[in-house]
């Protein structure tokens, strides 16, 4: 999508050099910094500390990660210690584990010699592939809009509330949730989006605002607090989200705050969609709740805040008393009840 | 309630001066500051910029502030225009209107002459009687703490989860949803205390981490988009919340936010109960969130936060990108048919 009028993707391959960059999300929408992963470590670092995040992107970029460690050695040995190393990062999103398990399938089945070259070609694909799902996800979720559209009578535009970055970012490119918006834009359907800031770290109001104003969709950054209030005044037509990890029976697993805005929707008859790649969808697993492990982050994410100041620096200030003690569940499970459907690159569900 | 120590009401006249004194909440929790306020305008200010807030205190204040308004001149017009002024500066709280009506009622029966002192002596009852009130309130709700407590055969906490300041900082002592935490915890029930941070401002990470902190209760921060997680994992037992206006029929009005908790609390069959002043319950009203006029505050207060710099500076950091639309409602109404009760100084119902 763009970036000051110019096309990016959220993770390419340069073509002279072939080396492996990527946008670092932390210091956006502050910084539009790029940078490159030359090693798995590096690439473990970079999942881990959220230089990239969202489950499709953290998927490819492992696979790129098990490229550089194949590089860097072929053997069995270190294909099973470099997919340990990279699910080590991130416990939630099914699309790591996913992502690095189809790696060393193909990989196992190559030859030591020629599994550094397959291995790249094998994530170029998988980014590729992203890409091509998250049209198809876009093209049937447009139709949502489009109906929701046509049904008022006003021309007003369809009011979407989204929580998190399920945007581009998210993604290798045109995002999950994201990708309806898009496309239904695109088909020149009216849209403004209402922005979830998505505390502790805020990647609606500093991933998902960037990413719509750089690509000229409408849209109003509201405090988490604000979704029920707006669904029962009306002013909410429909509800996409993302996905972390979804259960085979339709519990969606995603960025906390999720289920609040669930309940919202379902309590005011407003469609709730959850926009997803098939492949975050765990069939292993049938109760959410239950079975999908909840990372809990550092506490500092929530006792401090990261933004610009007056000089434009960008610094961590402290919301609390000193010595609060806080907990920092990442995700929330939303069970399928609540859920109107399931956006895939296959159709709705 | 405690503040290092030394017991603190939120407004108070200075035994010799008789002037009257508020803790500035504005610099909270990193800086604990007394200022005096002199006058009717200033009253205003005060209310309006939210050096004090929450629906009992600011009642309480408003009637100083008439009072002030006396002391310039006690004419007919100036008890007018006083009420007009305080009441502008405020709309969603009934008790700002509440005690200013009954300040204007007791008044216009009272000579000239005999106005000023008549008015500092009725601020001073309604200020003692919001302590009694919520002494009351802290007896009757504590009552539910201790049932809870008696059911869980483990002797853990009950862990309460509240939502924004209905603490005695939004009050003159012992606040309304914290009234029963404190009169439960000095019976030796223990308790933990989940604080949502509350986006916008933050009166929960600020404020009410700051007062449980003093006075001893066990309490963990969370964002506000967590709630509904730690219910659906069986760690909530209870809700208390605080109310900005109630209808008659019993629809809350609290701070932005509450709805969504309700909601969840209900989804997991956890009590919800909201705690207040009967002087809050609007009897004009039958339908909340029709009826209640909801505050839109200034974009600044969701675009920027406070916070507290390494060097101990109190400064706002931009979270979003420049330019980005915010919208800030204030306040939501959580309906009747998800509170389980309503605890005011006369009892449960």
């Amino acid at each position: 999508m763009l970036v000051n009028g110019k096309n990016f993707e959220s993770i390419w391959r340069e073509n002279e050099s072939g080396a492996v960059k990527i946008i670092d999300q932390r210091w956006l929408p502050h910084k539009f910094s790029i940078v490159n992963i030359t090693s798995c470590q590096e690439t473990m670092t970079a999942i881990r500390d959220m230089w990239v995040r969202g489950a499709p992107l953290i998927g490819v970029t492992a696979a790129y990660g098990i490229a550089m460690a194949m590089e860097e050695d072929p053997s069995d040995q270190n294909l099973i210690s470099a997919g340990s190393l990279l699910n080590s990062a991130r416990p939630t999103a099914v699309n790591l584990a996913w992502a690095v398990t189809r790696m060393q399938n193909v990989l196992n089945e190559t030859p030591q010699d020629k599994r550094a070259g397959k291995a790249l070609n094998l994530a170029d694909s998988m980014a590729k592939e992203d890409i091509a799902i998250n049209r198809r996800i876009g093209e049937h979720g447009a139709k949502v809009i489009e109906d929701i559209f046509r049904q008022k009578s006003d021309g007003d535009p369809v009011r979407i509330l989204t929580h998190c970055n399920a945007g581009w970012l998210a993604t290798v490119d045109r995002g999950t949730a994201t990708a309806p918006i898009y496309e239904a834009f695109e088909k020149n359907v009216p849209i403004e989006v209402w922005v979830d800031e998505t505390r502790p770290r805020n990647q609606g109001a500093a991933l998902t605002t960037w990413e719509l104003m750089h690509n000229q969709i409408p849209h109003t950054l509201i405090v988490d607090n604000a979704g029920g209030h707006l669904m029962q005044n009306g002013l909410v037509d429909l509800c996409i989200v993302g996905s972390d990890r979804t259960t085979g029976t339709g519990d969606v697993c995603n960025k906390i705050g999720t289920y609040l805005k669930a309940l919202a929707a379902k309590d005011n008859n407003i469609p709730f969609y959850v926009a997803l790649p098939s492949s975050t969808i765990d069939q292993s697993l049938s109760n959410g709740i239950s079975e999908i492990p909840i990372e809990n982050r550092e506490q500092h994410e929530v006792t401090h805040i990261q933004g610009k100041n007056e000089k434009g620096e960008l610094i961590n200030v402290q919301i609390c008393p000193d010595g609060v003690k806080a907990s920092n569940p990442a995700f929330d499970v939303t069970p399928r009840r609540l859920v109107t459907g399931l956006i895939t690159e296959n159709g709705i569900k």
